[in-house]
């Protein structure tokens, strides 16, 4: 068994366990991947600063978002197509997510259902929304995630269009998966995929499945092109506001007017997020978005992170510009494809472990106690 | 077929299909290929505005230009040798051009003349033109444009003597293409080039034809530097001007100062250039000068710009600094040399669907909307 | 036998004489290694100033640290597991350190104990001390230093938790090193470490076996996450300044604000350091750290550098921003590595004589004499 | 034979054609090359402002300095060993400088003599001096430059002792070079330079002769060591002055306060140098340094440059920032390397093509009147 210590570890191995479509659908970016680089590299640049002869024996990392208890600030992004990374992938990250003691949000183009991971998960999840051309299915999605308890909707805001990854099309990913001519070979080298997701697995698209029966949807991008709804503006915030009562955050807020405006609708959060650098190619990097983020909304809702997070270090700097949280995605998914929920967990620890040493190195003992005093401006 | 979903992959496909020397006059730049770099790094350094929430059902990529609409804002740069890189290499662009609602450029060192374009595209086309020692070549060919009902004249400024593309000696690029003992093999390998372009052509650099009644020119440098004219200065824009009523543009501009003395000069539109990389070796980027030449100009008249520009995300960048539209010339080059005028019209459809997302995912659902707030400053 | 000129060519043979595990542990930083490649960077990027016609026929690099004097301003850093790089590694290194007229320091961490040592050399030599859960066990250790009559102490304090150095789990680094598997075939290459260092090598751990009966210890950072006291504050100064007398140093500060409180426990010098980018990753490098901490102790005890040094110039630039000496770490043990004691005198050769030649060529010709004006602002 | 159009194309050749530790001994420069990189990196990133509508009919590349008449703005440096790159190189050089129109500088360390030159040259060269120990030595080269009609004198500041360029005691470099075991394969394959230079060249160091009678000198850098003065100060300058009444230049200058005292001395020139990057690893770069320098001498002597200078666009750059002109050194020793003279006039062709293109392309048709105009601010 090699040695796992690293998201890039986890990375290594879930290349080998799962089809290259896959496999590109959770690693790449869009177009020329320039803002997939910079959310990397502007993490990378900040400085933290290191400081000494503070008891750090005792480490917390416990953090509270949207009244919730977090027992590590990192919780799981919602991502598409999950349950194709391992069989029942959705289920397995909730379970590890759950004792990890850090929210799941299971995503609208998720393979197990709302009902499947409420069956199968104790505790809450998240639910996170796309707005469809067609709104009687949005308002079932509503109803299902109040009927699953969901202790948060999550509306993603930075997809009323799918921009390109390249690979995609190259590698004729389509949902379910097919096994044609030219992926034949690499996939019977990955037998247990094959046997457990492609042959085993229950379902596709399990969400869509009441309002879309047809098994599969084929090549994913088309799809998205015909279903989701390009026009939503700000009074669709306030279309689901009226349906969901609960907890309400909106994805993929990067620029401080759009900041401003989603504290004006009284959301309780906003994720900073450009889609892990799969939507608009030439986008600012979500850290560097962030502190101007926080500065617009002025504490009126809470700020969470996603982008380019995949080490302790980047969760901490960015708390210290004032996200309360972070979401990981790549980071999980390279967990699940390599090794299941026990991937999930993998990983969760490793960003814990690297958060609790840096706070630790930089004379931190709490985490709620980050701030900009926690880098070198 | 492999999946074509960007310019690169259009690059890669054509370097397959033509000989080496004319594929590297397409690809390279002159001397160390500095500002070849420049044109595409400082475009890619640039951070578009992501926005959300805006009504992006009904995008909206038309515009004009000195008068004219197009279907969107990139036209087809002038560029030379265009008919050996396919057969009547001209005659495709301009259709595929034609096809996609925007303007195609004959250049003066086109391989197809004037009137074969004339006889074979509809609507109207421009004509690019370099002066010349002999200026009754120049009036003759103002003739000619002005027969062939082109909708606007190009005057190129930045070749009064040509800078040295290291690779073009050392291919043997010459006019027409030789067959040679040291590119025989290659030539062989590419038989569809070899029947359809080196054998089946049916004129080389047409529009010289009356004037240079030898059918080819030998090496290319050497030629242009016998006969373009080193000493045109702004008297000679006069000279143009009395011979043609009609749309002056002036291409090659890329100071502040210049592009003053232009609109001082009563033309009707400059295109920022540095002849994408091929001339002064150390040149400022176009995208790098474009700000400084709108603000010079004052709206005294329209900025085009040419270099570097590969993708939709680059158009809109361009736009957001002032330009009313982009020109491309390598990424048409490269449809062309793989695909023929499929190729082309593939090269547009690409561009035009990665300015479309784009401009979706900054909020913009008009393109004649863009402007500085498009770009985080 | 080839000719060895640069700390890089020590480097280089080091990698073919000891185990893998080893020769990483010396030469890798902790996580992605961003703070190991800054301070390597940021004293590459520094600009040292020509000067011509100054008398430089003699040069003077000896210089005074804590009254005593040093032949040349570099000492030996501590280093842990320094004996399993050669045979008696302490002893060979602190008597190069003496033949070059510098300090070594012993780190508790050491093979060769305090005793061992202070048998073997003559002269003095520092000790550097971690502080343990087990406050017995450093009330013993400084009273067995101040019986070999160390002439100073250095308490280290950015190891309050160990980071991780990726390689070092899945190179199985224990404490001592075990003959595996998956080693076998690369020791067994390597018979002169097997037979001198692995089978020769007379203890492990020397300091610890009073404390720590046991042989080996283990997996190390697992070993000092047991012992290694996190909770260590100022309080814990005045605890080692009361039993310790002597010269007093503290290892580890990188921060102004830290240095403040440094000079304020009334310590004689401080080292700026970061672990030589082996602890908190993302951190300063220590150069840049360096006038900041300069400027904070203003002159209330002295400044001492390392991380990163690995050549005269880094030396000379260390000194121009305020640093009274460097230590060196992983060039000297490159040359224990790679040739024992004679490789340590030859490093520290290499870096005398580069600092003599760029001090000349800066035309300074007594190395006291650095400052602010040696570089370009 | 291959199309040379780059002095990077006659560096490769020259690669093949001379034993590694020659080719080194021009290629390489001090410790890590920092310097040396900032040469060539420096120049490449200043940007040259592009303009049109210029009468360049007529280029001028001309130019005056210290009161000779120069065909174009770029002299040959002074450089060491010469005549083992190339049978008689120093004549070769020298023939082709002065068919070129330009100055010729004969290193104290040539291989021909300056009676040697002086016999075979027509016309005047410079004459290049290193202060020795030995002062009679220095009195009677001045003599002998005297006797010999040499226009100027260029007496080298910045080698009071040699910096190590690592390679060149890896290659075992000697004067004259030696056939080793390890080398002897190499110059069996170099059978050219085998007969005509290692065992055709008439001489060794031919200028030392007289006082260094043995035929070798061994290792160079030791044989620097012993003989070059480090003790030099401006009081030499002096002592020089009184013997030589002719144009005397300093070259090594690299700051503002040491071109004031140059300045103060009362020479006719100073070269902005820092040897090639071959001395002070970690200096600025000649470019970097050159406005400073301009600004500190204050016309009161010419200023010229030399140190990574491989093109016509650098020789324009560095004549805007104020340069009377250039020296090239490597980019003539390639060429005589790879062809002899007529690679020297080969290097100094391409070189003027490029200056006269890239005025043309920034509107300047007289090298005399560039300047900060030229680049972009």
């Amino acid at each position: 068994m090699p040695v796992i210590n690293s998201i890039e570890d986890l990375r290594v191995i879930a290349r080998s366990r799962i089809p290259r479509a896959l496999f590109d659908y959770i690693d790449r970016g869009s177009y020329d991947e320039i803002t997939w680089t910079r959310n990397r590299d502007d993490l990378r640049a900040l400085e933290l600063r290191q400081r000494v002869m503070v008891d750090v024996s005792h480490l917390a990392v416990g953090t509270t978002v949207l009244g919730e208890h977090w027992d590590m600030p990192v919780g799981l992004a919602p991502t598409g197509l999950t349950g194709f990374f391992h069989r029942d992938g959705e289920i397995e990250s909730a379970r590890a997510a759950r004792a990890a003691g850090v929210p799941f949000t299971l995503s609208t183009m998720s393979i197990c259902s709302i009902e499947d991971v409420r069956a199968a998960v104790e505790g809450s999840f998240w639910f996170q929304l796309y707005l469809m051309r067609d709104r009687g299915f949005n308002a079932a999605l509503i109803a299902r995630a109040k009927e699953a308890r969901c202790s948060a909707l999550m509306l993603t805001l930075d997809l009323p269009l799918q921009a390109l990854r390249r690979r995609d099309p190259k590698n004729g990913l389509s949902v379910p998966p097919r096994l044609t001519a030219s992926n034949a070979w690499e996939i019977l080298m990955r037998p247990r995929w094959l046997t457990s997701v492609l042959l085993g697995q229950r379902r596709t698209l399990g969400n869509l499945a009441a309002f879309f029966p047809e098994r599969g949807i084929g090549e994913l991008s088309t799809w998205v092109g015909g279903q989701f709804d390009p026009s939503i503006t700000w009074k669709d915030v306030a279309w689901v506001r009226e349906r969901w009562p609960g907890k309400l955050i909106l994805k993929g807020v990067l620029d401080a007017e759009d900041a401003r405006l989603a504290a004006d609708a009284g959301v309780d959060a906003i994720v900073v997020s450009n889609h892990g650098g799969r939507q608009l190619d030439g986008a600012t990097s979500t850290i560097a978005a962030l502190p101007h983020v926080v500065n617009a909304v002025a504490g009126r809702c809470e700020v969470l992170l996603d982008g380019g997070v995949t080490s302790g270090q980047d969760v901490l700097k960015a708390l210290a510009l004032g996200a309360r949280a972070c979401l990981i995605g790549k980071a999980f998914l390279y967990g699940l494809a390599a090794r299941g929920g026990d991937g999930v967990s993998l990983a969760l620890q490793i960003i814990r472990k690297e958060l609790e040493i840096s706070m630790a190195l930089c004379g931190v003992n709490d985490v709620r106690n980050t701030g900009p005093h926690v880098l070198v401006s």
